[in-house]
């Protein structure tokens, strides 16, 4: 099938609807796609169950003792392996925090017609599997090999063109990632929605890579130009733009609303007095985050910074505030060790990727 | 804190939206609950994380070892217990279909500012705890009890009234009802935003009976006026209405979508040929489903059904079609044995409660 003969070709404009207001259809990918719950960011691990999910087509319902992962393309030696074959590997267990590259797109103005996340498209699961690395050197990438592709099982359609979802990675990103293959989460066999029985994890990097219900590792003597390598996931100015890649996560914190929320609007209500002020904060490759400032009426004050799990792993930070009657906006922003600093407005991106600027919370703190 | 003195009192009204459009509130209301994703309505068991969650305050992180459930109020022999209490009480695992009694909300005209749900609020999981009455029995319900309400230790604001939530039954409803209180969901212990360490199942109902992270169980002399079941969830034909209390669920019936969606659009292609659509149906009450009809080129045509894992699991329908080349409209609707039909259209109500509408799947056809 062709990009003319379906009646998908250019299903939703780059900019679909006005500010503050959403179509239907963006209601339904929120529907369907869901994030985690802001007061569990109080969890060194986000409960199962809770870890954000950005599903491009249907989750694949696959047997696992059934499945294989097989290498093939510009491999001197390629072969196949089934599940108990990479259960028989060196296993590794690893905290990452992965976040969504759309995650804050709804802070854009104007927003691209995707899923309308806000702040919620992150989580932090232990995922164990084996590393990547030692079976692509098995399988012995040809002298033309220039990227190791990744497919997965699951299939549809965006803007006309029906694909597997799929991306790659150069050989020297290969080289550089402590890329893992992964058959568990916190503890348990992949749920079918986190990519069971198989899946990539790309430490460090945005959510797109980690591909789940993965079925193929292909080697290509020419860059991959598979829908979700060069369509989408690329950072532009505008639609004419041929993009950069969205690779690594940018520098980022998140706090926990404090008190307790209304319903419907989720604003927050607080006794007056003191409150710990906690969240989380990461950045991407692995570069720790240095600092946590917390704006409390007006002024940036440093919080306290707990020892991460890992290099992968968010950081927990903490601030002591004495809430006083009245409205306050609360706003949190973390730098990293390489001095990157989060922005108080959003950076332009034209799909509405990596908006990584200051989480702003609404809090209302009653008369003593 | 009374309704005047905070800024929630009278947020969001009654009708917030035009068609077809949404608010940012709404919007923020859709991240955080998440539904079930159609194409799992293939297997009996909803994979664990994929359940329903309507959570209307934050989920309380409580530690299980320290909880206690406490039975209170107009019993003769008051009493608490701990979990490990529970767990040495007579254990039953029981399947439950739990659906959300605003599912559907999005497919009334006009529509009330609250979560939006389309069809994936409904999910399978199979519940283990301990029957409920035994305990209501041994805590001795004094002569003049009329009822017993169920308080969950999460706490928050609607409509300005500050409020644990909390749900009541009467003395003949617990009689009646297999009402349980549950510690573990699908063999693993409940997650926290399914109402760990505590909650309460009752089957055939839609989920607000349900209370999570509960704490206190009160027998009461007059009937219970607590938010949650005095101001909403009540079927209101208008907002001067007192209206009728939401209990069992209505009939129902919803299929997995053939083929492979579009990403944004979640519109459905398919390959010419025969095809098997699949699906699942259920009632309130332990009411079995007699009949499922697929509406398949104007013809409404009757499904296979296969036997229910319990009185209060959903049943599977299957149904074999030829899909011809265009555009195809798929419905079903399913009949009780009580007789009930769902209806081809939303039947109406204020909040835009217990929609069982008949579902509608579009479906692109490609030329063979």
């Amino acid at each position: 099938m062709t990009t003319s003969d379906n009646p998908f070709a250019g299903y939703g404009g780059r900019i679909a609807t006005d500010d503050g207001v959403y179509s239907q259809s963006e209601v339904g990918l929120a529907n369907r796609n869901s994030g985690n719950l802001l007061e569990t960011l109080a969890l060194d691990v986000t409960p199962t169950g809770l870890h954000y999910l950005l599903i491009h087509f249907d989750v694949p319902l696959i047997d696992p003792a059934a499945h294989r992962l097989t290498f093939s393309g510009a491999f001197d030696a390629p072969f196949e392996l089934g599940l108990d074959d990479i259960r028989a590997l060196p296993q590794v267990t690893l905290p990452v925090t992965l976040e969504c590259a759309g995650n804050g797109r709804s802070g854009l103005s104007p927003r691209s017609h995707s899923m309308p996340w806000m702040y919620e498209a992150v989580g932090t699961s232990e995922w164990t599997g084996t590393p990547l690395r030692p079976l692509i050197e098995r399988a012995g990438p040809k002298d033309d090999a220039v990227e190791i592709a990744f497919l997965g099982e699951d299939y549809g359609f965006d803007k006309g063109v029906g694909h597997h979802f799929g991306r790659s990675l150069t050989m020297a990103q290969i080289a550089e990632l402590d890329v893992m293959l992964v058959h568990s989460m916190n503890g348990q066999p992949l749920l079918p929605q986190h990519g069971a029985p198989l899946r990539l994890i790309v430490p460090g990097w945005y959510g797109m890579a980690s591909v789940k219900w993965l079925g193929k590792i292909e080697a290509l003597t020419t860059p991959f130009d598979g829908f979700q390598q060069v369509r989408t996931y690329r950072f532009r100015e505008n639609d004419e733009d041929p993009g950069r890649p969205v690779t690594e996560m940018r520098v980022k914190s998140l706090m926990v609303p404090p008190g307790v929320p209304d319903w419907s609007s989720r604003k927050r209500w607080l006794e007056p007095g003191p409150v710990t002020l906690v969240g989380r904060a990461w950045s991407g490759g692995g570069v720790s985050v240095s600092k946590v400032e917390v704006e409390l009426d007006g002024e940036w004050r440093e919080a306290r910074l707990d020892r991460r799990a890992g290099p992968y792993a968010w950081t927990r930070w903490s601030c002591d505030w004495t809430a006083t009657p009245g409205v306050h906006l609360l706003r949190c922003r973390a730098t990293d060790a390489n001095g990157n600093v989060q922005p108080l407005d959003p950076p332009w991106d034209v799909s509405g990727f990596a908006n990584n600027s200051a989480q702003k919370v609404f809090v209302f703190v009653a008369d003593s």
